[in-house]
């Protein structure tokens, strides 16, 4: 039994959306980010980085959604979510897993968590003006360079299908217009028609 | 085959001194940073983002640190960087790499990256400002809470210890004092003390 934690509207849809496609027997607990439930005591045992994701197993607790992605992928192996038996297939997952981590959510990040860089609302404000400059570099670059096709990462539907599309959800509120980025959008219809993505964003809407 | 893609005192430190350790054939090869040659259109041939590390592999070239880092591990297996047999194992290399590359290398970044995500002056140097508090808070949760020890994940040493003692580095640089944390400042000394990564520093420095 495995235990997500999870928050609406976070990077946490990805693990969320991954586990419920590998058919895995897991309960989704939500905490309220408006309710600052990330930084209570309670929480900060289960993630001392008092953020989601955080997924519970009998092993012990992961976080980091590139870490939980592939280790669903690796723990359900029939789901077929990653090209398991191919080194360098999944050196090419995790780099886009990563470059999603720590360059296209932290550029996005530069909108409502500028506190972790800054203290002076001045410089807060100067933040919030460029996101919609690089997150929108970000994504041509990921248009341009790193889309395959059909999929992200070619003709396999992938975990990084599900990072992608997490993210690429952002792209309106961050100032940026999708239609920018044909493959990019198509994609994200693809995956808001998903019975599985529809089920999942369902439960955590509510 | 394998050619590296590197920077002098860039986290590419950590890919080049896992190919090192692994004993993988591969050629170093140089990138000026003070020249701006990651700008340059034969540079953002081999890597887009215009950034180090990149790795030259017969199949395609990889990128990101914590993507080389598993596939140096995996392509050299005997060299024992990681618990490659053990899913959960790997996800918590994965979700420290992760924390590293994500959260505490981007904290760092914004001493001397700051025009990623502001352009105005003022906004930079209160960038600047925050730099030792925003380290110091990712070098303490890591003493705290997931330096296990001897090595960062516990009895084995990997490719995280190789990660870890990159960004260490930098401590100084980024105004935070080690001795605060004496398990990673330990470790520095002992990474530092290691003929593998001697030989690796000599090379980058010359």
């Amino acid at each position: 039994m495995l235990t997500l934690y999870y928050a609406h509207n976070t990077c946490a849809l990805a693990s969320h959306i991954a586990l419920e496609q590998a058919g895995a027997d897991y309960d989704a607990v939500r905490v309220s980010f408006a309710r600052q439930e990330q930084r209570s005591s309670e929480y900060l045992r289960i993630n001392p980085k008092g953020r989601v994701p955080a997924l519970v197993t009998e092993r012990g607790i992961l976080t980091e959604t590139p870490a939980i992605l592939q280790f669903v992928a690796q723990t359900f192996p029939r789901a077929a979510l990653a090209a398991l038996d191919d080194p360098f297939a999944m050196a090419r997952l995790n780099a886009f897993n990563s470059y999603l981590c720590s360059t296209v959510h932290v550029a996005h990040a530069h909108r409502m968590r500028g506190t972790r860089w800054a203290d002076e609302p001045a410089a807060l404000e100067a933040m919030k003006r460029k996101v919609p400059q690089s997150v929108g570099e970000c994504f041509e670059l990921i248009e341009r360079e790193f889309f395959v096709g059909p999929w992200v990462l070619g003709e396999r539907y992938t975990v990084s299908d599900m990072y992608l599309f997490t993210l690429a959800n952002w792209l309106e509120a961050d100032g940026v217009e999708p239609a920018r980025f044909p493959k990019v959008a198509t994609h994200r219809e693809r995956m808001r028609a998903d019975p599985v993505v529809k089920r999942v964003m369902a439960a955590e809407a509510t």
